[in-house]
């Protein structure tokens, strides 16, 4: 195990042909490493290429997924090879890696949630889960995504703080950019009217938004969506483009409210029977 | 158990038997690789063939559930072959594998989430919890599945919204689309209105909806389910449809309504008894 | 420990020494295997057929057991088995178990939820927590369980959603299909009437239905069960035949109203004392 | 290490030495065995005697602690036997001990809740912290304990349900069956009402509920525990048998609230003070 | 390593110098162990002796410290002496130790809850956080503490409930019996009363009560704690004897209450301003 | 492995060359580590310094940030220098490494904490997440940071409040200083007034606080956001410097309550509708 | 590996020659740890110096902490020591080093909530988050501190009761007791009131109290906070010495509630508007 000692039993001669094979395995693991290397990165960046190109991924963040890849593999390989050659000019390793290992669990323990966020932020970029400037809900903050890193997410809110958020506290992502939204009012009126002609009237106001071209389908009365304890509420849906909701709705809430106070129909205040009884 | 020297204290004859030593440890495991990798395969695919035909799997799904279990299997047996050429040639592989091990446990600790999405997606998909356009309830999300990945399922919100789920965050799914739903419409009438007349005029109505094709079982009045402060709750319950339970709700909710205003039964206002005393 | 290059020191007619020692041992590890491997199939069948007649199981579930016990007892006891035939004829196993040991423990740690649901889920099945067709609420779920699996559990609502519950979630099982149920009907009277009264009123009905062959005990008036701020609140409770705990609660709630009505005795809309005062 | 090839470098009577040795070392483990069993044995029931008459568990819980413990140590012994038989023999038992330990640690984390269930299950036996017939609150279910069983406890609810709890899950019991229980009423009299006057009609309703059985200490009028905002609450207390407290609770709010009733003492409505102004 | 083969190789009196070896090795770990098992006991006892009269732990306790930290010492220790006489004597203690150690993580994963209660426990008794007889909120539980275990505290509810706790579950104690209490009252006077009068009356009451001996310090007004939405609150506080704060409370209330009524001053109902106005 | 024996074998000669064998060693080993530290060194305050540069960190902060990755770096290589030395001069650091080892994973379990402040501490200021001055929502607690250290931060609440945040806490950062803030004001008008008339109004206001500097964008109208219970809720939404949004929002409520004031348009109060009833 | 047995193969001049070895190595390890001990304590005493110069600690605090590091430091390298001793002298350390790794692992996962609560608490001390007689609010409770330990803080609640917590659980500190407080006041008045001549009222009031001593900035009147469904909500905010806060705030809501009066603007009652309607 110890090829030094050992050596020294035989004369000059021998400790040639010891050092011929020493020079030997360091020279196969050297060649070895100088195979691998590029054949690895190769393979890795073929891998991610492929990736990119059935995602669709933008060549930017292609290069950013191949850059981050090939150096955790790069720093596994030296670490590999400093082992093995160490090893094969017989100085005991064993101290350096358990000093490695011990150091690295230590580490472990606490930087797990680095390690994690790196893991969650490679998937969240390769499944372009968020992009810069969608309107996204992830990990209890809600706004629009300034940046996507590999460790942490910048999300805007929209009362202008910026949020840095831990990838690894991103455990599910609703991105409000992608697609159609849906416009959704709901209209309450008095349990005295009657419920056909107010839906009339509504869908009157309804038709009218459909030639509004931030609609994309809709809108439409559906019906009575409840009883409520004071009022009927009536349910107005539609499709609209991305980030118009907000706007669609408050001008079909103005709308609606002016075409049911124009028909006569009232929308109710909270009602409540008075039954009188003297004090006993 | 270092070969090299071991062998220089014999004369070539001796280091030609070594080679061939060698060469046949190298031999048997190359054979044996060559016979195991099939056999793996082979009876992998048997045995998600056999799961794919008892829980009638699509053939695409089967497919996907193929390529990973027969993934998984290839890199581990490539990383043991690996492993023993290195020991049967004489390098010490210990360094090799410490590395492994310390690099695979620090990643270990920070990504058993990955890995966790990966088994969970497995039986997902093997057990058919969810398919594409199902309506489910899943990780605190709901919606209309997009996607089921092996790491993330996709889910379209109501308002639509894109939910992207690691599959470890879905620790139960609700599935809306197997099997008919239930409409439900609970309706309170005043404490002075007849029970008996109430729930006559509420089953009359049940009765025409029963022709409705959307229903397939009901509806019917149940009885009275809760004495409230003001009211007495009549329940109506029955069988609908797939996804027709909200328009039937609300078809059903119009109609009561309108039955109860043509029966003169009083559908009431939250009620109060006042009683009077003046200021002391 | 390497018994190739040793028995290269001696000559022909020890390789044969040798290569007969390598076949004992390759026998003896083989016979072992035969004892073995029967003597324990027949040991866990046997346990797990007491266990099923001391807990009156199934023939379906007691097969269903053993089938996974014996699974579980072959993959472990072929396992050893090559490891010592390698090691028997001399192959290095290090890094073979290695191998094994850190892809093992890479999926341990994401893949412990499923051992964990297959746990409990063996102790679902012999501890017959639940059946088929039973009405419980586990997992946050509530439903008729239409399949119980080693892996997951699915439960129909009462909304016809069909969910699936990885056992692991099932911390607790409440079945509400074990026996009889209750019956509890609270119902108010108001402040000013005679609570004597109300509650021979209100014996009077509970004591028709003691004939109602769907009540296994009671009903009866208990007493007073609160003081509330405009009514006080009178308990009625009986058992009944168990799912017909709702039926019968609807069919006394309406009864009781009905008879509080023909006896005068109000039921209070919620109070409120009016202090009348000028603006100052 | 390996003692068939050492041994083949010395002729038969050499072989019958090492035979002999190898008898020799079984037989010491074998004696070995045979001693520790019994004391151990022995020592286990011993201990677990002395902690029965300790603490005065019943006969059947005392031979179910003996049981369960015997049979952990047997199991272990045994598994140390075989283990160190193979060892003496000369059969490598390093991969039978890593197989073991994979398909161990494999299990362990998915099974640490059984073996959590079986510690936490055997203290609540050794503690008597719950008995068949208690009425308990634990692990968020509330009922009658209807079996304490190793792995689960089984509770019968209130409504009939039977839950099965696993013993990890009991984090802590509530048992309302060890010792008399306090009944408590809080009564509301008008702001304008005499508190002393208010105390004196109670306290002689608690007077003549002394004499009542059922109660073990008091009741008694304690005071004004809060000034609410329409009423001045009153509190009355008292000790009660065990499970009797809720029958007792509500015959005193009866006669409390009859007793207030007789001498005019008012149990207030809610009040508001109404400030009348007119629409500006 | 494995001295009977090694042994045989050379003739008796080697063996008996063999023999003289072991013995030598085996008296030597005897001694240490005769030697070491005294000394550690009496250091444990002498710190933990130390610490009582430091912390002037009563004599029961300081006993039950002792013999547990002695019984720990003493089981590792005589485990450590039988491994390393079986290692004396030339027996492999690797299957032993593996053995245990399997046994040990298995347990180890489900008995930590078992050894955090114990080191919990260790501090309560050491910190002397809960006495019996204390009035203490811990673990969600909340009562007089009837027994400090070890393993698990004992707690009476008020209502009569034995509560059990497993220490872990103690991650903090509020201890109310650890020097004298704050009685606290807030009294609400209308907008339109004069502050400083109310004051006055209530310092007034206050100043009698400084008179009774369950006050430690105080009662005294504060000020004007909050405007509520219909009174203006004001504050008393003082310090009580322990255990004797809320009976003084009550007789707080009751006589600042009849003080406000004596001296004219309103303890007002809720208000609220109604402006009128007609249906449109 | 133990060089002292093994030497003792030999002559003085053979001695001679023994400890030239081992001054050869640790000569290797000292020059190794006279190589490796300057470089490593050096590696890692490039590294920092192009990280620095990269994103504009503070030369303190860039100090700071080289200080504590070289002291981590030094710490790590002295640890692994000390342990081959002692194995090149042939001392066993088995116990060595062992006892290290245990103490090190004792701690490990306990101050994983500590490494994950630090981890995070060290992320939190290079990504300068957050700086001293900062208006910041982090760990659950609200203020202006007063200290960004490596392993707490510190942050003064509004109310004066010094809070110590262990950075571990901090999983994610709203930091609200970076850009503009929006102001945003939600005001209610009756249902009976003309909306395009209010809107008029308030956006008349809105024009007058465009000129205000401490707008950056707006405010503006932005339309009807709800339709309240008792009023038609209008939003008023713009952008403006940095940490004057609240001072701006005070300014537009009293500017827009006193121009709805004197356009005589109504703020109202909650309305209800009073149905009266006579008792039955 | 073996010394002893290896030693009898010499005759008696070995053996000499083997004792003069163990000596040596003997006498090595004590000069080693006679040379590190004092080091090692020097070095952590002046390091411990040095940070408590810095960071200003007491003398006290500066001896505990230092006393608490040597302690750890002591028991470690006597550890190491005595293995390295066995070892030294030929005993097997390996059964002795498992023994403690698995009574230390057992331990371990228990207990890693003790070395949580040092590591914690030696933070807490050295960065002086928290001081005797400071008011914070910590691990959930709230008060003044009694006691800062490693292990536990103890706090006194406002209440009386005596809080101990765990330093794990203390996960951030706020401390109330580092710099002057801020006060803060919110008075609402009629919506129909002139806000400039209530700000005028109540800036008075202010101006007289910036005079009081124990504010040390303001109190000013800020402006419209909300416009509260009843009143319009005007906010005064001023900096006071420590402590001093409720007191003022007291003195600050007493006056200016007084001022308003006598200004004759109206502190509303809430308000509703009510419109009437006949049953239908």
């Amino acid at each position: 195990m110890n090829l030094f000692e050992e050596g020294l039993k035989f004369n000059l001669s021998e400790l040639v042909e010891l050092l011929i094979q020493v020079g030997l395995k360091v020279l196969v693991l050297l060649i070895g490493y100088a195979i691998v290397k590029p054949l690895g990165r190769k393979a890795i960046e073929t891998a991610i290429n492929r990736l990119s190109t059935q995602r669709k991924l933008s060549e930017g963040r292609n290069k950013t997924l191949q850059k981050l890849s090939v150096n955790i593999f790069s720093y596994a390989l030296i670490f590999i090879l400093v082992m093995m050659l160490f090893s094969a000019v017989g100085i005991e390793i064993g101290p350096l890696l358990a000093g490695a290992g011990i150091v690295g669990l230590a580490i472990g323990f606490g930087a797990q949630g680095l390690v994690s966020d790196i893991v969650t932020g490679f998937f969240i970029l390769l499944e372009r889960q968020v992009e810069v400037d969608d309107y996204v809900t992830a990990g209890g903050y809600d706004g629009i995504v300034e940046e996507v890193g590999i460790r942490t997410t910048r999300i805007r809110s929209f009362d202008g703080t910026l949020n840095f958020i831990p990838n690894r506290n991103i455990s599910g992502v609703a991105n409000h950019s992608r697609g159609n939204m849906r416009a959704l009012v709901d209209i309450g009126i008095g349990y005295d009217e009657n419920i056909d002609e107010a839906m009339a009237v509504l869908q009157k106001v309804a038709l009218d938004f459909q030639q509004d071209e931030r609609f994309k389908e809709g809108p439409d009365v559906l019906g009575v969506q409840s009883l409520g304890s004071s009022d009927v509420v009536i349910r107005i849906l539609g499709k609209t483009e991305n980030m118009e909701q907000w706007a669609v709705e408050r001008d079909l809430r103005k709308a609606m409210k002016e075409a049911l106070d124009a028909a006569g129909i009232e929308i109710p205040f909270p009602h409540q029977v008075y039954v009188h009884k003297n004090e006993e």
